[in-house]
Order: C-alpha cells, then structure tokens, then sequence
C-alpha cells in the first residue's frame, strides 16, 4: 500500500443499479444512465451502496456493475465502489477485488447482523483490518437508519489516524456529530453528508461535500449550492437548499430506492424496477414524485 | 388576545434553578445569578424548561422563579415561561399565571406521558386549545430526548398559521427538519436550535437563534458565532461553533444539568445540587468538566 | 414504619378515572362504577395509574378519587394508590398523602422526564427515598411504554430487599424479566403481570397477579384463568387467555384509556371522555371494540 | 411440491460454526460436536441461523456446514436449513441449494437492510414467493434484535394460510403476540420460542417447542421442562425454567456467540473463536461464563 493521493471533495452520486423487468441486470440501461450523469456536475460516483440496492446484488453482480460504471466515467471523475460485506474476511475480498475492477476507493458500511456486538472496539478492529488489507483509500460509512448501528465518534476519530482511511460517509442528519469529528479527527480526514437536505449545514460544519442519492436527480442544484456556499452566499445556499428537502424525503425516507427510480423515469434515465423484497411504487406514489420534481424545479 | 408584536431571534438561556443543599429553591442564588448573566449578550431568558428543572418544581415554585426572574432582568431582555403541563386544561392554567407573573410569552413542550397516543392531530388539538387561551405568545418546544414524542413537521406547519403560536425550539440536532419547517410555516414563524452543538448548521438553515442550555456558561462565544454567521464569515463562525461541541455535550446529553450546574461553579456562578430522582455528579466528573472547559477557552 | 402486613396477589384493576362532559372529576359516577367492581372477583384496586389518567389530574384530584374509592370498596379488598410524581420529595408527600387517604399501599411508576440520567442507581435511589418515607408499602411499577425508562432486573433485586417494598407492576410483555426477578429477589417479594395478555405466562414464571387494565371489563374471566391455572388446568387456562387478547390489545396499545372507556359504556359502566391532550375515539372504533367483547364473550 | 409431512415440536438447538483459529470452517471438530448433540434429547438441529453466524459465512460455507450436519444426524432427527438471504431471489436459490443439500425444511429471516420499506406488504410477498420455490417447507423467521423489523402478527396469519409455510422462529420475549399467532394462524401452524428463557411461557401459550441457543449447552434440563409441563407439573417445569435464565442472558444476549462458544468449551465440545467482526470475550468474561454454568448445574 503506498501513501494514496485521493482527495475527496464535491458531490457524489450513489448511483442506483439497473435491473431489467426481471429483476436481472440491465447493465446496457446502467451504462446509459452514466452517460447521462457524465454530462451533470459531479465529482463522481459511489457503486454498490443502499441506493445501489448492494445487499440485494451478489458479490458478482457488485463488481460487474462496478467495472461498468468505471469503464464509462470521464477521466477526473472518482468511482468508490462498495465493498460492504458482514463478515471482515469476505469484506477484505471485495475491497481487492473493488480495486483490481478500477475503483479508486472503497466503501464501507458498518457491519449490523450482530448489532448488540458492534462495539467501538470491534468496529475499530473491522475497518482497521480492512485498511490494511485494501489497496485503495477506505471511506467509512454510518447509516443507523437501515443497520441500526451508530458508528461512535471516539472510533471515527482513532480509524481517522490510519494511513489507508481517507473519510467518512455520515448519513444521519446531525451536524454536531459531524463538526464533532471534522474538529477532532486527523487533518484531511474528509465528512460527506449522507443526505442532501443536510448538505449546507455539513458545509458549515466544515465536511468537503457529500454522498447524496438526491445527486442522481438535482446534481445541478446540489452544485449551485455548493458554489452559494463557496462564495460566502449563505441566502443562495440556503433557498437552494430550502428548495430540495421535500423532494429528497420523498426519494429516500419515504420511498427510497423505488422513488428514486420513479423520479429518475421523470426526467428522462433508467428507472426500471426494484429488487425483491424492495416492491416498487404505486402510480398515485409516482404522481406524488412527479409533483414534487416540479415543485423543486427539477422538472417542468 | 391581542395581535402580539414579540420577535423572537438570538440567544436565549434556558435558566437553571438554583436549589439549596436541602433542594429547596434559593431565589437568592438565582437572583444572583440571574445579575450575572444580565451582563452577557443574550436575548432572553427560558424558565421552566428542561434545564430549568421544571418536572420538578411545582407549579407554584415555577411561577415563584419566574416572577423573581422577570424582576431581575433588564429592559428589552425577553422572559418566556415554561408552561408544559401533561394536561391541556393544566397547561392553559400555567399559561395564564404565566403572563399574569411577567412572561413575554411561553413555551410549551409536547405532552409525553401517553406517547403511544401523541398523534399529530392530538398534538395540534393541544396546542391549538393552548394558544387559543393563552393571553401571550405561545413558543412550541419538540424535545424527543426527553419525551419520546417527536412533534412532526406537518403539525408544526398547521400550527404556524395560529395568530398566537410564534415559533418553536426544536431540540433535535435534524437541521434538515429545521430547514423544512422553516421553508413551509408562515412567514414569521421563528425556528430556534435547542443545541449549541447545532447553532451554525441551524442559522444555515434559516433558524432565528436558538435556546440553548450552553448560553448559561458561553454567551459570549455564541454571540460572536451568531455576529460572524450575521457578517458572511463562516469560517470564524465554524472555528468558534467546532470549540464549543465537546464541552457542549458535557452539560446536556453526558451530564445533564448535574454537570451544567457544576460548570456554573466553576466559572463562578452559582450551582447547587440538583433535585432527586436527579444526582449530582462526582468529583472526577466535575473535573472533567473543569477540562472541558478549559478547552473551550471558557475558563482559563 | 411497622412491618407490613400486605400480602399482594390476585387480578387488581387499575381504575379509570371518571370525567364530565367538560372534562371534571364525576365522583358520582365513579362511585357508581366502583360499586358495579366491588360484585366482581377482583383482589383489589389501583388508583392514579396510567389508566388513571393520573399526569391528567391535580395531585389534589388525584386524592379525591383514591378517597372515594376507598369509600367505596368493600373490606377485604386492597387499595393500592398512585404517588408517582416526577421529582423524589413530591413523590414522598404524595405517599404520605395517599396513606392518610386510606390507601393499603402505594404504586409508583419511574420516574421518566429526564431518561437519560434515569441510571439503576439514580431509580434504586429515588425509590429508596421513597420506601423510607412512605407510612404503607410500596409497590415499584415498570411501564417502558409510557416512560421510556425500564427499570433493570439489578435494580429491582436490590429493591426487593428493603422492608418497605413489596412487589412491582412489570407491565413489558418479558415474562423472561419476570421469571428472573422471581428467581433473584427477596422471598415475598410479589412480581405482578402489567398486561392481562401474558397474565399466564407470568403466572407460570412465578408471578402472584396482575395489574391489568382489562380487569375493569372482563375480572371474570382472569378469574377463571387463574384458577385454572392454580389447579394445574393449562389447557382451560390457555383457552381463556388466548380468547383475550385481542380485546386487550384494544383496550390498552391500539387505544388506550379512551378504548378502555368506550369498552366500558359497552358493557354498562360509566365511560365518559379522556382528558386532552388524550382524544376520544370515533364512532366507528367504538364500533371495532364492540366488535372485540363479543368476540371475547364479554358481550353478547 | 408436494404436500409436506414435517410435523414441528420440542427443542431444536441451532448449531454454531466451527471454525480453526485462522477463522476458517473446521468441519472435522463441527462433526464431532455434532456427534456429542446427538446423545441429547433434541428433536432437532437448525443450521445457518443467527447463533451459526450465517451472515458472516459465504452460501458455499453455509451449504458446507448444511451438509456436514445432515451427514452426521442420527435417524429422526429434523434439519432445518438456514436460506436467509437478503434478496428474495437469492433466498429462493438458497432454499433450492439447502432442499438439495437435504435440509427437512428451511428457515427464513426477515430481510432487514431497509428496514423503514419492510412493510407487512413486502414481507408477505417475499415470504410467499419462498415458500412458492422451495422443494422443502418454510418456517418464518422473527429476530428483530439482530434485524431491527419486526414481522407483525397479521401478516404471520396470512402466511401460516400457505401450504408450505409451517411454522415461525419467534425470537422476542412476547408471549402475547405467541399466545395471538396460535389463537389466530391456521391449525397446525407451529410456533416456536426463540429464547429458552421464555420456554415455560411460550409452552403454556400453546407453543409447540424451541429453537433454543442454549440447547446447545442444555438440552436435558429443557427436556425435563418440557416434560414436566407435558404432564402438568409446573412447579417442576418453574424450577428449571428459572434456573436457566441466567445462564441464556450470558451466552446470547450479553456475551453472543462468542459467549456460547465458550460455554461450550467449558461442557467438553469444540467452541474455537468467532469470525470478524465479532470479537472473542476475555478470559475474565469466560470466567463469568463458567460460573454461570455452575450456578445453572450446567457443570460441576
């Protein structure tokens, strides 16, 4: 492993996989929609995370959609491909096979099967052991909503010191917790918002941008902010941000994958089916998403 | 009922009771105390809220802190009274002692005890009932921690179209609620953060100031992050919000008001033991906090 | 503080409160309903528990209706009154208060604003405290539903020990909790069911009784469940607890105390309104529990 | 698929993984451990579930340790095969893989990574398109500590309608929503306790048996609780029944499978260490363990 030179910063999008109507993958629809993303302001794409559906994928399927995804982007656009697995060993193959299919980093949300055992020390120990076994940056990933496990701030803080672990995905909306580890873990250590209806108030608090599901609909918008902020204008930012928060609910916590898809078939991507258990949604629902897409001016 | 003309914004502390050794309540101490904090830059005084202790006063003791505080603070400082009550009818006898001992207005939090039953329509119907009676202004008060209710944001919308319902602390560190409370209510309607932790991420979002338990023993410091959020300097504003987060956490969610009144001592106000089934925190607690505050350049 | 005398065990039904239109006592109409309980074959009454509606009442209210209760019921059947309050010295006048009344024996939930500082210690404390003042004896009373706090079996064990406390209400459904707390307390100490639907599972892990809301409508048939179950009749025992709990349900999680009124007009007590911020439940629910009592043989 | 035969009852005890201490299978000490459980009173073994660390074993693992187990099982004695998954479609492949591997049945977790969209709809359709593919009955599987969902009642009853569908795993404490299930679900339909300390209650409840981690440790008192209820001996069936609680809370709740691993090494099998993430437990902590044991007459 030599010193990595990966510098996160931006907005990324965790792109959803695309499955045919049999639920198998549809990697030709996948590489189209990448295309279509190529064109948007990104600073690049997250495979094989929750709006990916990864649990629902085997090991293979992770990795084809990930060298799809590698083979389409533009040059300067990092791809991080997930690497999550319950157990540390079979996460430590996927991390070397993430790297021998071109990600420039991994993934890697906290295990959760056994969440009365997910300690700080046995937290601390898994990703350290999948550090130092990754050929490529590790980015950590909390996400309590879908693993019921909170990663803890002394661990962030410790796992920040490591050579190979280069930030961290915090998909809960507390910003104190993320000004909390931006001020207490090692420099250049590096917070993404989880969510876009946080992203100004983790801007604030200093994180270098976010992993955002909301990114595969408004990278625009999600840009605007960005450069708002940038630029010292908080009112721009904030109308901006004011403006995305419903429809991002409507396409995360209230849907979730299954939204986004409907919201991707509005505005002209892929959306096609989710995966099984995941069922998809109603027409009533998609109408409600449309609407929504209008209201934030993401459609017209 | 008048049209009121109260403008909630800034920071307001939320008084802590000053008790004797046998818990009996000191209005001496806090007459004193209460001199003390009139020489810092607040907006305001809360009483009766959590840090006040309230569950555990009677009400007469309630009404007795509130009317020796309306007496000590100065002209322009904004007194709101603490009025929750589980009861409605209750609730509305406290509101109208409330304004007749001196309260600018009140804050109510969500009745808690039958939570299971704490639908929104139950919640508007209280509040509602309430503000309807309530001869000052009404401020809601959404403290999750505390009552395992969360008010949701839809019965805070409905709300904010009552003439007499003027904003809400919201003591969830979620800025993207926040934000979207603050993109839905009438205009006018205040947001206030119910954490220092969160002060920065929560004026991004478009809150007025906040209410916040850490204003008791750092005005000064949340003033100059409020100032330097006011001018557009969001770098100063995060140095000052990050140094502020540890010790923060100290004296609510940690310690409680165990250790915030334990932190008054050490910067030279008042504190006194806390009321049973409350305990009061050790020797190499209090020491920490003398840490911490050390740390945050409270105390040097 | 003499020795005590009480020796719990049997079904209790813990006593609604009994409203006006406008929400006052009806002392008049719960005598009546108590003289309606005093023919059914029930080991005693609790007063100022949570289908008691107590946060809803006065302390003064609440002593009024243990008064008349006491007035009312016929010898041999105990009084347990409801002294919780928030703060340890209100609950300690509340108990003395509750004795002058008349009570047997007081009952007192955790307390529960302050969650998260409620430690084993902070609760064995408190109660403590409490068992030390109280002139009757003291039964401990868990309702995580409610309180969001659950009073852990360590704690409970060292209650157990304290000459003054004699058993405790354990109204989770975790008749393994019960079952330890049989097996480690002090010998006497009477763990009592909290839920009529695991009255006979309790009763198999040792438990002397219940505690049970849906004793107000159906005392016959836990009745005949637990003598049942005392002659060794599991069979018969299961036929009737089966048959109960989905009108349990009902009357208690789905709808609480304003189910459990409507049940009761269903079935020719007095019902009468909630207290706000509870809300009646509509014509069409009454219907549904209507619907419950005949399924359950307690109306035809 | 033809209609099954398979008739549910008694103590299962699901088998933990063997593993060397380089953390891979050792099917050679697995084998004679199963050896060992064949001498005791067992109606049955499940593989693959929580306690075999399945999440953290690979499908080919897990078919391996299927395998093994059906190889060494004596005449008359029930596999269940683990074919949780959390795909719907990859769970249909597993249960085909585990009917092949000559699994009697299979058992089926919920899904649980998005947990906020495992709706009563999605777990009914994903239970139903199981149990439509597999060779080899179904049983329902409900373990919300590790999976954060909790499979409602309703939908357990629409489930038990389906012909292959023949029994659940019900893993919380609640003996009421048993008590609900056998009072509601098709006749024949099989609940089973998931914590052997609750047996006693479950059995009274109407439960046909357990799939009990402690049975691994303890099938002959179990067996003599079991019988003792059977012939109406509660008492008897009491003493043992409390007698075990501490000793489960130590090898599941508290200390996991790395507890009961080393449990089992204290009675004379092969116990070796767990896999990461999960982490060993201390010398101290097995000490703790041994004398529980003890304490339980689990050993001398």
């Amino acid at each position: 492993m030599v010193p990595h030179t990966l510098r996160l910063g931006g907005v990324y999008a965790p792109l959803p996989t695309a499955f045919r109507a049999d639920e198998a993958l549809d990697l030709q629809e996948l590489g189209l929609n990448v295309a279509r993303w190529n064109a948007e302001p990104l600073a690049g794409y997250v495979i094989g995370g929750s709006t990916g559906e990864f649990p629902l994928l085997t090991p293979q399927e992770r990795l084809e959609v990930l060298r799809c995804v590698v083979h389409e982007r533009p040059a300067g656009r990092t791809v991080i491909g997930g690497a999550s697995m319950e157990s540390t060993g079979a996460t430590v193959e996927m991390a070397i096979a993430c790297s021998e299919a071109g990600a420039d980093a991994i993934i890697v949300v906290t295990p959760s099967y056994y969440k009365g055992k997910m300690t700080a020390a046995a937290l601390v120990e898994h990703y350290r052991m999948v550090a130092d076994a990754s050929p490529v940056p590790v980015v950590l990933y909390n996400m309590p909503a879908n693993t019921g496990v909170d990663l803890p701030v002394p661990a962030v803080v410790e796992l920040s010191a490591h050579d190979n672990i280069v930030g961290i995905k915090e998909s809960t909306p507390d910003v104190a917790k993320m000004g909390l580890m931006i001020h207490l873990c090692s420099p250049g250590f590096a917070v993404l918002a989880g969510s876009a209806s946080v992203l100004l108030g983790a801007l604030a608090a200093g994180a270098v941008g976010g992993v955002l599901a909301l990114a595969n609909l408004a990278a625009r918008p999600l840009a605007r902010l960005t450069e708002a902020f940038g630029r010292g204008d908080i009112e721009d930012a904030r109308k901006t941000q004011l403006g995305l928060i419903e429809v991002n609910a409507l396409v995360t916590e209230r849907f979730g994958v299954a939204g986004l898809k409907a919201a991707l078939e509005w505005i002209g991507y892929y959306g096609g089916p989710v995966r099984h258990p995941l069922i998809n949604i109603s027409p009533a629902e998609k109408e409600q998403i449309r609407a929504a897409l209008v209201g934030a001016g993401l459609l017209s």
